[in-house]
C-alpha cells in the first residue's frame, strides 16, 4: 500500500500515523520528494482499512498494490477452486449448463423441463421459488413449495439444482439444495453473506448491476471469511446507458476473474440481455472467452405460459444451442492439448 | 399501457391476449395500422406485470402511460407527505438536518457530537451501529450497544434518531429508533422492505446505487403496500464513470421525485462526493432545487478519531455550513411569499 | 410511430398537429381512452423529427415503432453488406484480421510489423499517423508522413492499409488509403461523416464512447446517406463505472447490429480493455459471437518501444492467438454447413 | 508521479528506465519493498506521457499526484479567469445568464426573443446556427444566414452573442461571434480545439457526455497551450443509466473544478434534463453550488415553433425564473459579506 501525504503535513500527525501502522505489523518505507512525502507500507495489508487511512487530514491519496481481498486471491491460491456436487464438477475444464425456468410454476412444468434439458445435454437445473421482484404487486415465486417442486424434479431425473435464497430466515428450506444462488439485489448482503460461508453448500454469487470486480470478489472474501470455500462467481451483466439490452454483458470479467481469482465462472446470457435471440451467441462467446458454464432460461410451451421471460428458449431451441456448446467446448479443449 | 403486436401475429394467440386482459378488467383500444397492430388499454393497470406481456412471442413492445407505482404516485396522492417525529416534522416547507458520526463508537464521542450539533441547529441525530462494509476484515460497527449510545444521545438532547437496520431480524432492536434507514444496497432487499412496511415507524429509503427513480418509487411502494406511509427519499449519489468523486449526486431527482410522488427528499452530500470540501456547495445546492432537507456526517475529533471517512465535518465547519443552510431555506422560504 | 398526448389536450393544437402529420404523408389511426389520446402513424416515418414532437405542448410521449435509421437498416436491406478491399472480403463469412501498432514510428517498424503480421495471417494493416491524444503535449503522431510509412509497407506486403482521419481537410490525404477509420471521439462528428459519404472508399466507424447502438447506426447512416454504402462498424468498448479495464467491451453488440443492420463488425479487444493478456478471450469471444473480424495492436520490440500501450502484443504472441483465431473461425464455419 | 514496478523486475530494464526518466529532468526517489519497488517521480511530471510508462513490461501501476493539466491547474494560477466580452464580465462574482433559442430560425424570432431575454435579465445571447444532429434527415440549422441573424439580434439589443462552431472551416464565420461554444461531440476534437487556440475570442467548452473531469481539462488545456486563455466549461449533464432525464447534471462539477481550475462555470439545465420544468429548480441549485452563470433555453411561441426542444422555457416564464436567479445570486453575494 503506497500512502501519499499532503504537501508539508503536520509533524505530530505523521509521527502519529506511522505508530499505529507499525502497530499493524506494517513496514514503512518513506521517499521524502519536494513536494510529497510518499509511505510504501509492506507487509499484510490486506486489513487495513483504505477508508479509514484515506480519511486522515494529512493524507493526499492511498494506492493499494496488493489485493483487499486474501481468501479470494489467485496469487494466495493458485490452483483454480473445483466445485463438487454429488457426482459431478465445476470448473476443471468442465462444461456446466445450468438450465430451466425463469419461475418454478407447477410439477408438470417442472418435470418436463427437467428431463428435456437434462436430454439436452444440461447438467443442472435451475428454477426460482423465491422470486425479487421490482413491484410489490408482481407475482413473488411460489416459495417453499416451489423449492419441493424442484427436488421433485431432481428426483426424477438426478439432476442437482440451484434456486435463489432472498434472507437468511430462508436458510433451514435451502438445506437439501444443492447450490444456493446469491442474486444481483444481494450481492452486498454481507449478514446473508456471512451467514451462507457458515455452511457448507456451494454458494453462486451473481455479481451486482454496478459492482466492480474487486466488490464482486471482497463478497466472495465474506463467504470464505466464515468457512465456506465453495463460491462460484456468475456474470449477469452490468448497469450501462445502453437500454437495448436489459443489461451489457461484461465478457472481460471472464478471464479478469479467473486471473485475479481462483473460481468457476459461470455466464448468464438470458439476464444479461433480456432477449431470447441473443442468448446463443453470448453463451457461445463466453465459453469461447474461458467460462466455465452457462446458466440459460428454458421454459416449456411459451404459448400458454404467462411466466416466462421474453429472455427464454424454449425446449426445442435450448436443445439446438447446446449442443452447438457443447461442440465449441470440445473443439476448444481438443485446441489446448 | 400500449401493447404494439408484431407483424402479422398470430390470430389465435391475439384473441388469447385480448380475453386474459380483459380478464384483469383493462379496457382495449385496437388500432391496425399498415405494418403494426396497436392495443391501447384503459383502466387500472398498474397492477399488470409489463414483463409479463412483453414476453409474448406475438408483442413487439409495451409502453406504460401510466406509473407501475400506485401508493406512491403524486397523481393519487396529490398532497406531500409530512413525516411526524416527537414534536417536529420532515416536509411540508420545513427544514431537517441530519447530523452526526458515520460510526458510533463511544458514549463520549455521541454526546459531544449530538450536544454539538443540535447547538448548531440540526433537528435529527445520525450514526452508525450496525454498519455495511465491504470488507469482512473492516469494522463493522458496535451493533446493539451502539444503538443504546444513540438513544443516551437522544436523552441528553432531545433530538430523535435515525440509524440503518440490515437485516430482518434486527427489527426488535429498533423498537425504540425514531427513524429507520435502509441503506443504498438494500434499496431492493424486497423482503427487508415488506416488514418494514408492517411496522409503523418512519423509512428513509437511501437510492440504490445504480437505482432509476421508477425502481426507488416501487421499493417505497412495497412499503406503502404492506400498510406504512411514512416514507423518506434520501439522494445519496449514482454509480458513474466518473471516479473523482465516490459517487455522482443527482441533483434532479429532488424535482422530479416531487413531481411524481409526494414524499420528502433528503439530499446526502457526504456519501454522494466523498469529500468534506464538496459537502457546503452540494448541500446548498440541494437545498436550493428544493430538498426537505440533508444529511451531513459529523465527527468531533479528527485528529484522533480512526473511524471518520474523508466526507466527515468536524465541529467547527458544521456549524458554519449549517448556519448558511438555515439561512438559505429562510430566504428561499421568504421568496416564495 | 405512436403519439401518446397529455391529459385533456387543447382542441386546435390537436387538429393543428393533424393537419401538420398528413402533410408528411403519415396516416393517423386515432385511439381515445378514458384517460390518453393516442395517434398511431403509419407511413414512412423514418423522416419525422421525433424531438421536434415530443417538443410540442400536447404531446406526453412518443414511441417510435420504426427505426429512425433506413439505409442502415436490415429490414430495408435484408443482405449482409460485403466489402471489397483489393482482392479480398470485408464480411460476407471470411474472417478479418487487422494488425499493426498503434503508432507508425518509423519505416523499419513499419516493415518489419508488416511483414510478420503478414505472414500469421493478418489481412489487413493498421497504423495510426494521426494521432487523437488526450494531452497536447503527447506524441501526436508522425502525420502525412506517417501514411507514407504505411504505404511503403503495403507495398512490401501487398496488405491493405486501415488509418484514422481525424478532420476533413486531411482527406486529400488519404485518397491512396484503403479503409479510412473514424474514430470514437469522431463517431458524431457529422461535418466528417458527411463529407466522408461523399467519396467512396470503405469507411469505419468506430463506437462512440457512449453511443447507443441507435446513435451508432444513425452515424453510419449519415454515411450512407451521402452516397457512400462502404461502411464497418468497429465496436471498442464502452465507458461504465468499472475501471479495472479501460472500457467494457459489449460483446452482445454483435449479434445486435447483425439484426439491426447490415454491415461488417470488427471488435477491437485491444482498445476495449487496454490490456493485451485479454486481447485472446476476447478475441475468441468475439468470433464466436459472429464477428466479421478484429482488430488487434501488434508491435515489434516491446523492449524499446517507447510508444507501444500495454495493451499492444508482441510478434510472437499475435502469432499463436491468430493461429486460434483462424481455427476458431474455420471450426465454427464447419459446424454450420 | 509514482511508478510501482513488478515484482522481479529485469533489472537492465529498470536501469534503462531510470536513465530515460532522467534525460526528462525528472528526479527519481527509490523505494525497495519486500515485494515492489516504487519510484517517486519529482519534477515536472506534466508532460511525462502516463501511458507510455504504465506500458512497459517492468511496470505495474502508475499513479499521478501531480495533475497532467498544467495551464489550467489552480495551483499554478491561483487567481479566477474572469472573461471580458465587450464591457461584461464572465466570472470573478458575476452571474452570466446566456438565454436563447435552440435553433435561430427567423429574424423575427430573433429580435423577438432577444429583446424578451435582455428585458428580463439575461446578458449574452444564445441561438444555434450550425445544428449537431443525430439524424442526417433532421434540419441542421440555418448555417451562416443564422449567425448574421444572430447579429442583427445583437445589433437590436446590445447583448453578446454566443453560438456553436463544428468544424474548422467555419472559424471565418465566427470572426464576429463574442463568444464561441464548442459542443458536447467535439469536447475532444482535438485539431478543432488546438484552432480555437491560436485565435482569441472566448471559448466555451461544454463537457463530452461521458468525458471524466481530467478529460475536460486537458481539453482546456488544447486551447491554452496554444495561446487562448479565455476559457469558460459548460456543465450539460452526463450520460448514465437513468433515462427519465436526457442526461444527468453533474452538479458536483461545479466546485470540483472551480478547486482543480481557475474557469468560469456555465450550468446548463436545458439540455442536461431534456425537461422545461427542470430548469429552474437545476439553475437554482447550480448558482447556489457556485456557478457563475447558467445557460437556458428559451423560444417565443411555443404553440407554432416547430423546432423548440421540450426543454425550453416561453418567454413568461423565462422573466419569472430569472428573477428568481438573479434574487438568489444577489442573497449568496451578501451572506458572503
Amino acid at each position: 500500500m503506497i500512502v501519499i501525504l499532503k504537501q508539508n503535513p503536520n509533524a505530530s500527525q505523521v509521527s502519529h500515523l506511522k505508530t499505529w501502522l507499525e502497530s499493524k505489523n506494517v513496514k514503512i518505507h518513506e521517499s521524502v520528494g519536494d513536494s510529497h512525502i510518499i509511505l510504501g507500507l509492506v507487509g499484510d495489508t490486506s486489513k487495513l482499512d483504505i477508508d479509514l487511512i484515506s480519511a486522515l487530514d494529512i493524507v493526499e491519496d492511498v494506492k493499494r498494490v496488493q489485493e483487499p481481498y486474501k481468501n479470494a486471491n489467485r496469487k494466495f491460491h493458485s490452483e483454480d477452486t473445483v466445485i463438487k456436487v454429488k457426482d459431478m464438477q465445476i470448473g476443471g475444464g468442465t462444461l456446466t449448463v445450468m438450465a430451466g425456468p425463469c419461475s418454478v410454476e407447477s410439477e408438470e412444468q417442472m418435470i418436463t423441463v427437467a428431463k428435456a434439458v437434462k436430454e439436452a445435454g444440461a447438467t443442472i437445473l435451475r428454477g426460482g421459488a423465491f422470486k425479487p421482484r421490482t413491484s410489490p404487486y408482481s407475482f413473488q415465486g411460489l416459495g417453499a413449495e416451489g423449492l419441493e417442486l424442484l427436488k421433485l424434479a431432481r428426483l426424477e431425473t438426478g439432476l442437482p439444482i440451484v434456486t435463489e435464497i432472498m434472507e437468511i430466515s430462508q436458510l433451514p428450506l435451502f438445506e437439501d439444495v444443492d447450490i444456493i444462488q446469491v442474486g444481483t439485489r444481494n450481492m452486498q448482503n454481507f449478514n446473508l453473506l456471512r451467514e451462507l460461508g457458515r455452511q457448507s453448500k456451494p454458494v453462486m454469487i451473481k455479481r451486482g448491476m454496478s459492482a466492480t470486480y474487486e466488490e464482486w470478489l471482497m463478497s466472495a472474501e465474506y463467504v470464505m471469511a466464515s468457512g465456506n470455500e465453495n463460491v462460484i462467481l456468475c456474470e449477469r451483466g452490468i448497469r450501462t446507458f445502453e437500454s437495448y439490452t436489459r443489461n451489457t454483458l461484461d465478457i472481460a470479467a471472464v478471464p479478469v476473474l479467473k486471473k485475479l481469482s481462483h473460481f468457476p465462472i459461470i455466464i448468464d446470457p438470458s439476464h444479461a440481455t433480456g432477449k431470447s435471440s441473443l442468448v446463443e451467441p453470448l453463451a457461445m462467446a463466453g465459453i469461447a472467452a474461458g467460462a466455465d458454464g452457462v446458466m440459460i432460461e428454458v421454459h416449456n410451451d411459451p404459448e400458454h405460459a404467462w411466466c416466462d421471460g421474453p429472455q427464454s428458449l424454449n425446449l426445442e431451441n435450448f436443445k439446438t444451442i447446446n449442443k452447438k456448446l457443447i461442440s465449441l467446448h470440445k473443439f476448444l479443449k481438443s485446441e489446448e492439448e
